[in-house]
């Protein structure tokens, strides 16, 4: 089943997509029974974790980056016995739009760092070269790669008839985790129409995190992952005034080992594991992480790269060390200028960050401070769901986490956050 | 209509698949008239070029390296105006396998070079990590790529059932040129089974080349381009004797403006110039060029990608400087070694070429030459293409060329090759 | 004055050099009194601290690596105001060597990843290329970096009398940490004679750190930082059973801000912070990290590369998110296996590691936890140190930090390591 | 001896420096006999050689991009027997600057592209990350690189006392060639102070080529290679007009095997070899090529990075394959903005290239082709040198090149250059 809404409050409606009906949207699957999806919990910071020293946005979500929108398509579907193509489906699709508008008329500055490069993006080494975004970037498991190409190529045939004609073709850019320890993977339930769906319900506002979109059916330390978002604003502490910029990131967390996790430094996975039995999914499966960051920031291409390289810093405090097979790409675009596919001259003069200490810092904390919290917002939100021959990927027992920190925070005269 | 035959003396059948019948296989396209596509035209070396110092393998083709399989299915259907959806269709495939065997199971080493990243490969990064190729190299257009990503994640389910269940997923390779100038490239006519097809007709054996697989519709300096293949026989002229090492250049030819094309070193594009009226298409085009590289020496990962690096000479020999939008990729790989899936233990012993000059130098002596000579096959086996809207790509009047060529060799007393 | 001695349990004499004496190795520094370094402090595992899953190996010092050899000439002169050329001096050299054969015969496997390329190493693209070390690898100030190179190939030339004659050159590795916060790094007291008493001096064995070496001038977080160490020695608790291969890190400690130092997952820099005084260095001087990794398993240069890419979480684990201004750079190799200057034949059987989860995931893991301890290393080893102008940086108050961790371990029932 | 005259058309005074005198300058060789240098040969374009399509600009030379200055220091002492440390000395400084102020705080945007990294430049990798440079460009012997360093550390701490107390360091820029088949390499006859009077002596005007400066002991293609340079100024012939940008090239050219001699496309190497007796120089040593490239077009560092790509076509238009041994850098560098090491706010404007084709492939073109004419004016104004044991590197026979290129263009009916 599509699911496209929210009640919690900081999931409220608008930034997913209404997908295409279970029935009509699964291919293969007309006759899978619709399930319902868990719906998310609360975030980390309505638990009273404080994570980190700058400030999040208002919605601590990358949609406080002004104009980036998200949407995601949920395809949830089927119990019980794998049966190859028919599921059960535990996936999806989130897309992220730097603006409303025409990306491929009027791109926006990115970049790509590669963490770990165990994985199956598409159109990164095109940024890399030109240093430009000109889709909206599509998130999935592994197998969807090639509906995502399929989904974002009809999309920008269908806004640019130029393309393909007098102006070359266009770059479409995805990258995906894999789900296949609760979706059925092989049966490749991705499908173009959903790429499109997410794209075309991708809306500014609060974003659906946990169990939604592409993190549907993904795991994150031996628990539920899936999406998770958050967002820092910079402060102005130095001499030279800046703007109060904003660095949002969201992630679709499917990596890590139980005994590795940390949060806000406190090594839960040495005392809180998920419990491994006939009924749950082996822990060992593989996993991957997509990290998205957008900023505000006149960044160029370079600069975002030194942004993104940040990001693994955020990912090592949530405790992991990067393993073998968890492919981690870090996808970066600033929404401070757009770049027009036809310039209006041979040169052009554009704003850039400055090459100096304290706003670059600050750049940089922001990333690693949101992707540290965006990872422990996808554990937070994401509840225990059951996929493929009934095995389940539980949510993160959050009460027993939080009471963890908290003896921890009382006894240490409250040397963290909370 | 497919292509499936070739009588030339260089082109005997073999190498290239049987593709689905052109109504079949062409979707939305039922009603289309087949059209055939020209028969190659000699291969430079019959017509008396010989390029380069060192000698060819026996079949002067990727397919020298025992064991390479090279498959085409060409969609060659339609005539007259372009609608869009409908064609006329002048695209294809060309599938490049390291052996016969599950690939998956028994990877190859491999190395991706980007020469300029104006394109849309799909898994280079994953080979740039782990160095190795899992599946077959596919070839087509760009807006094939979803297409191309499908089908090799079919034939890679299909094999191996534990793909997406015990072992994670799998990384499709495919790239692309974008042949918009004579295809209805934005009808995107390039299906799953088309991939699939090029995969099960791979044979070893002679290559196909010109307007076949992914060349049918390209474009090269002006000309029309395409397919073309080389090869070079390593000679030990060293106190260090080692084997008779094979190099195999396939390339799929899209590159280059017609003032700069260089045949043996004498500047032909500076006489010789393709015709520019109503009829012709635009010599302005974007290009791209993906060259793929075979060895059967011991070369690692990354010495494979030191000897992509020196296709970049072999393309420069042809008289091109990289164009902006010329995305230009080599994709390498050795066959000396099969690299386990599941190894048998924690370490492995392999052999690898010694880091030293004299068969490094032939190595890359021999992969700068066959990048040259595949780009001049390619140009002198295709013969012209009329696509869409009644325009032509004009095949390199090769007379010319080589009337051009002999003149000249004869006054300088034989300076060159022929 | 050159320190050649420690009698602190774990540094006891061996792995640093007898550096020449102050007056005549000092240059312009005749007159300067010998000052004493302050003698290194207890490090984190004797103080309690257990950090990280896996064991160390006995010495906990990369040189648990069988065969590597660490090498210190401190230099410690001066006191007072600075006076450009004359001091104080308050810097030196380290240097790490993998075997104690002729390196440039017998070269090792080895890779470069840099984390943040804000710094000035020597050496590193050609190890890009080749894979290979055929030096010693030496530490030293930024300003050092000219006569790292020159002590590097007096080095290499006297051992090799046939490089620049029948064999080309060498190409000499070394990195730097700017230290002119307690140094008078523009007087540039670092010669030639400083590096090749340091690699002279190299042993195996226990390893000093702190004060000591290139780390002598070197501050961390605000505090004083300098060389610290550790090693991790692989658990087999996979199925298929490897060796008990080591991990040995080796850091020059040089970066990150007060406010962000984590010490076993405890947010200390919270609540304990360096006085900020007149007296007191600046706290925001630009720093670095030079990151050393060695290990015996049979690891390539794409693998080793891979081993590297880990090193920035284990920094990220101790709080610092990556500054602007920190060159961060590893440099890593294996012990396993000799590559020969001179080949016996055109290619060469060699042992690595498979590309197997289990051993690469140990291999990930260890890399990231000795990083992390080697820095805390650095930080409970470094006492106070006073330089130019009569500023201090201070050591790490230890007891208070060991105070609040052990509030914080009691509290929460042991989730941590001590 | 050191030389700072040439009487030659094409190489009158200006760009290069007064160096020390022999006595003082070359340690160790107080007692050498002073040896006068070859005077430069004339260039390629004097000798009726017309390269490429794009027209240099009014001195064909890097100092075509305004502001551009070089300086050169030759050392060239001593004959007979290798007496290591005493000579014979064939070597020498070549120092480039981007403008005539102070760099450190004036910086250009740059960019560095490695196309085979054996080889040993300093202060590539900050370039990578920060985008610009802030010394002068020197290029000298493979062992002078620790004296270029401490030559430009030198001479970037006299201009700004800041450095290493408030505001860090610096990062000296450097590249080599291997001159040791001529000169005494292992004598490290390059002081700092020649680093110094290269730069002191830095002008704008006509450039020094053939056997002066860095390339006093070069070999190119078996014969006496050194310092070649060349420049294209930028036409404008699309609909969008640009201004006249210029681009300028200068190379220190020591690569490359005698067959592999390419000159406008005629195979030249394979009828006019360098003799080979006892006299002559063992055509195998190895080689390398460093290539600086300038403009005046508001590249950033992305694109600079692009422009400098192109460099190996150029490269291999002169024949050469890249052989293992070689080491090729390109630096990169604009002149259209300065970039201040304390800029006035956190973010500032600039102007640069827009990502079109018709610009950019300019630019691209006018690399590559002023790339190929600066190693034919290398060749070309090189004569033979006598160095090592009486050794001697030949100077390419002009007139027999110039009769083979006649005969061929005449018979050809022109359809190359001259």
């Amino acid at each position: 089943m599509a699911r496209d809404g929210r009640d919690s409050p900081s999931n409220v409606a608008g930034a997913h997509a209404a997908a295409p009906p279970a029935g009509a949207g699964i291919p293969g699957a007309g006759a899978l029974p619709a399930v319902a999806a868990p719906p998310a919990r609360e975030r980390a910071r309505r638990c009273g974790l404080v994570l980190g020293r700058l400030r999040p946005g208002p919605l601590n979500a990358i949609t406080d980056v002004a104009g980036v929108r998200v949407g995601h398509v949920t395809l949830f579907a089927g119990e019980g016995s794998l049966r190859e193509g028919h599921g059960p489906v535990r996936t999806g699709v989130t897309a992220i739009l730097p603006h409303g508008d025409n990306l491929f008329r009027e791109k926006v500055a990115a970049a790509v760092h590669v963490i770990n490069a165990f994985g199956k993006p598409i159109g990164t080494t095109q940024i890399v070269e030109l240093g430009v975004l000109e889709t909206p970037i599509v998130l999935t498991n592994t197998l969807g790669m090639g509906a995502a190409f399929d989904g974002l190529v009809e999309h920008a045939l269908g806004l640019n008839p130029e393309i393909g004609r007098s102006t070359g073709s266009v770059n479409p850019v995805a990258a995906e985790c894999n789900d296949g320890a609760l979706n059925d993977i092989r049966g490749r339930h991705v499908r173009p129409e959903h790429i499109l769906a997410a794209i075309a319900g991708a809306a500014m506002g609060p974003v659906a995190e946990g169990v939604v979109g592409a993190g549907t059916g993904m795991s994150c330390y031996g628990w539920k992952g899936g999406i998770g978002t958050s967002s820092r604003r910079l402060v102005d502490g130095s001499e030279q005034p800046f703007p109060p910029y904003t660095v949002g990131v969201l992630v679709l967390a499917n990596f890590g080992r139980p005994a590795d996790l940390v949060v806000d430094g406190v090594r839960v996975g040495r005392t809180i594991r998920p419990l491994q039995d006939s009924t749950t999914v082996s822990v060992g499966t593989p996993g991957s992480c997509v990290i998205v960051v957008a900023t505000d920031a006149p960044a160029d291409a370079r600069q975002l790269g030194r942004i993104a390289r940040r990001v693994q810093n955020g990912l090592a405090y949530t405790g992991t060390f990067g393993q073998h097979g968890s492919g981690e790409f870090v996808l970066a675009f600033s929404t401070a200028r757009r770049i027009a596919h036809w310039p209006s001259g041979p040169t052009a003069s554009m704003r850039h960050v400055a090459e100096d200490g304290p706003l670059l810092d600050e750049l940089f904390q922001a990333v690693a401070e949101a992707t540290e919290e965006a990872v422990v917002n996808a554990l937070f939100t994401a509840d225990t769901v059951t996929g493929v021959d009934g095995h389940s990927r539980h949510g993160l027992p959050v009460q027993r986490v939080i009471d963890l920190l908290s003896q921890v925070n009382v006894a240490s005269a409250s040397p963290r956050s909370m």
